[in-house]
């Protein structure tokens, strides 16, 4: 086929000095929202992906460890998630995870950005089937103005914000946490993304988050995962927690027991994924 | 400087549609060797790193994960390991880690390639510092037909073999696997590199390795780190022993007493290191 023949490929600069290409197949979108510009593209290797300003933000092919690993940690350490909040999430893969708890009675979604949901619904039906859910309710808002109106109102805010420095900075704020610490009952959990420690670009955004969390709630964990298409393969996820510890109040058996089929996440990996290296512990410790 | 507006990149395929790509300063070294081609770049990012045929092998940067993960895991297992076979490890960077044990008292290296040894010598003393130690014997020779010599001799055999395709092929057959089984003490234990089970591409060699270590021993392990300049970020390690198994007869105690100083390993991270993801878990189980 011609196809393989021509050389057409999207590049993500990881770092200034770093930089990961993915030969792609066909440019099947781009738009720009009020927030940003949005592309879709089909690849060989990583199935279809959406970018946001240049970056990919998920792919087909690994876009079940993100979401698995964002939900089922806290997913099986509160015993009792009635209602949730998710800031941004408007591509559904988050909600789709939810969805497999039948106790949640609320998913709100906080997702200012309307192009970004029709877009996801239109090419990642399998992502956006989440956002099908009874139980789900999207709010086009930005996250902080919708967290300053809540209080004493959920159990668990998953923050699925990607961007610390573009239109959600306001979700990496100290205000933010502050925000999301009111919002949660008294047992609540609040899970964001942590970034990836590995290269120095990165490393003061991800101590800098650390500390924010770690000032704001009384227990502040982080655990890892592998996801190939982030800076250096390598991403953190940070648990922040009123009352429930990530492992001493983790409950393996309760999870097991509800059956849900996933391709990254286990009752094994939950315990590892908090077992960090040298390097990490130590720059985390150091904002403590 | 003019330097940083010059676009001076290596890159990497690391399958036919995904490449990494590292910003170069300097291209220090290029020679060919009776195996292989061998150059040697400084980088911004990772600081100075070796390629063998165009593949990354190590840098700076992230050296420390392979090499810690790679030792110290069985160490921290056996409780006595005095004779060690190094395959490959020409750069040094295993016997330095080795090093730091006073109880071993041999540390053979079966390492065709002298130019190898030689240019790590020069570019990376860091590295090859680990080769001064004087309980380190270098031996000129292809890995199996070194192997073919040896029975009931080492207590730990670590095969730093990288390229399963190339000139180390025959150290990926079912004949090396037994020959190192054979070469083993009693309760002897062998550690090698596994491979990066993400893409496609890779899946297969990874479930052949499994397949031939789970036959060969009777205790047949995999375990993980991030290494970024891996295929997708990610690289496994399989253990396989002949009586001590990785976490039952792992003693974090006896390994925190010899204050080892690490960037990467903790014995935390020894046993999440084994926690697998979902995924991964499926590949090897459907091999056993």
């Amino acid at each position: 086929m011609a196809k393989s023949k021509m050389e057409y490929w999207f590049e993500e600069m990881h770092t200034s000095n770093v930089k990961m290409s993915i030969r792609v197949d066909q440019h099947l979108y781009s738009g720009t929202s009020e927030f940003r510009r949005i592309d879709v593209f089909d690849s060989p290797e990583f199935g279809r992906f959406l970018t946001s300003n240049g970056n990919v933000i998920f792919s087909e092919q690994e876009e079940f460890t993100y979401d698995e690993m964002i939900v089922h940690v806290p997913m099986a350490v509160h015993p009792d998630v009635k209602r949730v909040l998710v800031i941004g999430g408007g591509d559904g893969g988050v909600a789709r995870e939810l969805s497999h708890y039948k106790e949640i009675e609320v998913i709100d979604i906080a997702e200012p950005d309307k192009m970004f949901v029709d877009v996801c619904r239109k090419y990642f039906p399998d992502n956006a089937i989440g956002l099908e859910d009874v139980r789900v309710r999207i709010y086009y808002e930005d996250g902080l103005r919708f967290l300053r109106k809540c209080q004493d109102k959920y159990d668990l805010i998953i923050n699925d914000a990607t961007d610390p420095l573009g239109h959600e900075a306001g979700l990496f704020t100290k205000e933010f946490y502050g925000n999301c610490y009111k919002a949660l009952h008294d047992d609540g959990i609040m899970v964001y993304q942590h970034g990836s420690p590995f290269f120095d670009e990165d490393e003061e955004n991800c101590r800098a988050m650390h500390r924010k969390a770690f000032k704001s709630f009384p227990i502040s964990r982080v655990y890892q995962a592998h996801i190939p298409t982030c800076p250096a393969g390598y991403w953190l996820f940070g648990f922040a927690s009123k009352k429930y510890h990530p492992i001493k109040d983790f409950n393996p058996e309760r999870w097991e027991s509800r059956n849900i089929k996933t391709w990254y996440y286990t009752t094994h990996l939950h315990k590892g994924a908090f077992m960090l290296p040298k390097y990490v512990e130590d720059i985390l410790k150091e904002e403590e």
